[in-house]
């Protein structure tokens, strides 16, 4: 990963490229905090995306699913109200915003995406959000990026923000983004709400693909509580203002910078959301390592991610890597429980699936650290799979048990 | 199940039918509690056994599922370490306590079972098992059942014991049965750790038979965390002092009325346990109704019943119904989203996967209740799937974030 050292972030996220605007007002949804986003191309846009898999998709996830294939001018997102179970009426609205954001901007419908996040099973407030559209949409502006970031926050507690600049085919390109997540992200294939901008050209077949590859190692390489949530929803938006060749697949090279670069964008926001997870005062990286293949390697991982009891052990600093091991062996997956490894930083606790004797004063003050590194070595094959995860804690109980109210 | 109306449990426990005995005492593995528990049968028995599906099963739980053709005469169990993780010592541990006790018991090792539960990854003080067996075997008795009880607990917080009296082949026949759970019951086959006695006289295969079909509908249609212990047990031991002619596959009438009987048993400790799971504060019913096949049903009830949001919003007595929704889309089945409806109790809140207006008073009173039903009703099929399961609380994550202290 020592490729990813070089690379340096920039000010600003979604309207750091050129020719990108965004604003984030508060409608009435919520109290106070904007609840209402919108991002603007000046120029149509390539986009790629991708989406939760659960069978209940939020009826904006089922408008952006459809729309993505058009070239894409504009993204509105509300938060406080997922739409999602909203039957029919649920996805009218959706589409009825998409026309009132059009009919503003002076685009078409079919130019615009949709995203919501929030309560399930309600109706979003339209009276609210009209009203609230005719302030958003004359307000965009280029610093109107952390208002948007903020706008699409749910019980996340601040923005996620970055941005990077790099060189592709002699032109400066840059690339920034917004994520929110909180609690709710295990994706499997997409993830809570994300947006990315660049002003590079390439082709839109080969961004999806490469979207969906780096998403595979960062958003859908993380969980909160393993729940998977109706509304998750990335997309990626180039707006080919920088100037370049259009990138196809043919520019190998090239192709190969703007996914380090992706990654380094998509890795920064996954951390950010796994470490203002809700509650969370532990943030874990995962490594199961010497596995046959990368599917053993994560249905392992995601089993011991999700596990409540070796969360609440992460949570009381307790080195009870026996749990890990149990959790392990629940996966649905072979391995050989005598061949395994797990290590705790430095320190190895577990060797041919039974106890190596460790100093518990030094692995107390190792997991009480805000970061921790465990690594579960299957000693079988060569593939690995990392995971960002957090513990479970009595504030993610209080910030859940009345979240409708 | 008005069938089950008519039945009437009798005092005691695993030492309710004939030549049984029992005993448990405090051999220093923890401070006070009881923590080391035998059972005995005068004669030998016919026994049948469910264990996790977990890959990594502990020492005990491969030493019983190796023994288990064997005629048994002897249960010994231990709290506080489970002996899982522990290598081939572990495994020997085990071994040597069959032979302790055998040596105490006048009879041969492998017609002994062991069974251990506790902490993962620490191997066991033998010496302090050694000298607690040559109090324990001396103190067999036949109202040992409560200390037996308790010697198997661990977080549990009290006893978990029932018996029944009924008729077979004109002969009257006890079944009885203790158990301890707490956390980790998801099995997905087997759970926790039950022990359960008969003087029934009856065939070994049809009651491995019937044992599994009855712990399908029971032990393993209940869940509090989600995660897969390492060392579920279940055992049955009939030791047919009850002189009835031999029960066998032929004699369907009595068949019938033992597993009626059966069931009343494992349903009672079914309850007993979730309801007295890690920080439980409802006892919920989840009932999948209308499913195309029952492993649909299931699959869609333990995604929602292990769900954290869901679990959240049953402490809070929030009417999140959408969460519901949203748990059962991620269970990796089919079903239609636009069909389902969703009952708390008598009322509905989500018809044709959409909200239908409720009283959010009336609800909050009903799920405030310490019982609560839930109905998914997919509207696609005969089949159903019913599981109990509780809440999830900031004394789950307190209970859980030092166990091994």
């Amino acid at each position: 990963m020592n490729r990813y050292n070089r690379i340096r972030s920039i000010q600003g996220s979604v309207t750091a490229p050129r020719g990108f605007i965004a604003n984030g007002i508060n409608c009435g949804l919520r109290k106070e905090r904007p609840d209402i986003g919108l991002l603007f191309s000046l120029t149509p846009c390539v986009a790629a995306g991708a989406f939760t898999r659960n069978l209940v998709k939020a009826a904006p996830v089922r408008f952006c699913m459809k729309n993505l294939a058009n070239p894409i001018h504009a993204v509105f997102v509300n938060s406080r109200i997922a739409n999602a179970c909203t039957g029919p009426r649920g996805y009218q609205d959706t589409v009825s915003i998409s026309r009132m954001v059009s009919d503003l901007l002076g685009i078409k419908p079919q130019n615009v995406l949709v995203a919501s996040t929030g309560i399930i099973g309600r109706f979003l407030d339209m009276r609210k959000i009209g009203a609230g559209l005719k302030e958003l949409a004359p307000g965009l502006n280029r610093k109107g990026n952390r208002n948007m970031a903020r706008a699409i926050l749910t019980t996340d507690t601040k923005e996620k923000e970055i941005a990077v600049e790099f060189r592709i085919k002699g032109k400066k390109v840059k690339l920034g983004g917004i994520a929110k997540g909180s609690g709710m992200i295990a994706p499997d294939m997409a993830t809570l709400l994300a947006f990315l901008t660049s002003d590079i050209k390439i082709e839109k077949k080969i961004l999806q693909k490469i979207f969906s590859e780096v998403i595979s190692r960062t958003f859908n390489a993380i969980t909160i509580d393993g729940d998977m949530s109706t509304n998750d929803t990335a997309l990626i938006l180039c707006n080919g203002q920088a100037g370049n060749d259009t990138l196809t697949a043919k520019d190998k090279k090239d192709l190969a910078v703007f996914r380090d670069h992706l990654y380094y964008v998509l890795n920064d926001l996954s951390v950010k959301l796994v470490k203002d997870g809700e509650g969370v005062t532990r943030f874990v990286r995962l490594h199961v390592v010497h596995a046959a293949d990368r599917s053993q390697a994560g249905a392992i991982g995601f089993k011991i991610a999700n596990s409540p009891l070796v969360k609440t052990a992460f949570y009381g600093s307790d080195a009870n890597w026996g749990r890990i091991l149990g959790a392990a062996g629940a996966a649905g997956v072979h391995f050989n429980p005598e061949k395994v490894e797990v290590r705790f930083g430095p320190y190895t606790l577990c060797r041919k699936g039974a106890p190596v004797t460790f100093s518990e004063g030094l692995l107390k003050k190792y997991l009480s650290r805000g970061e921790i590194d465990v690594t579960i070595d299957l000693h079988q094959g060569k593939e690995s799979f990392v995971i960002y995860t957090s513990d479970l804690t009595e504030d993610y109980i209080r910030i859940n048990a009345h979240y409708r109210s």
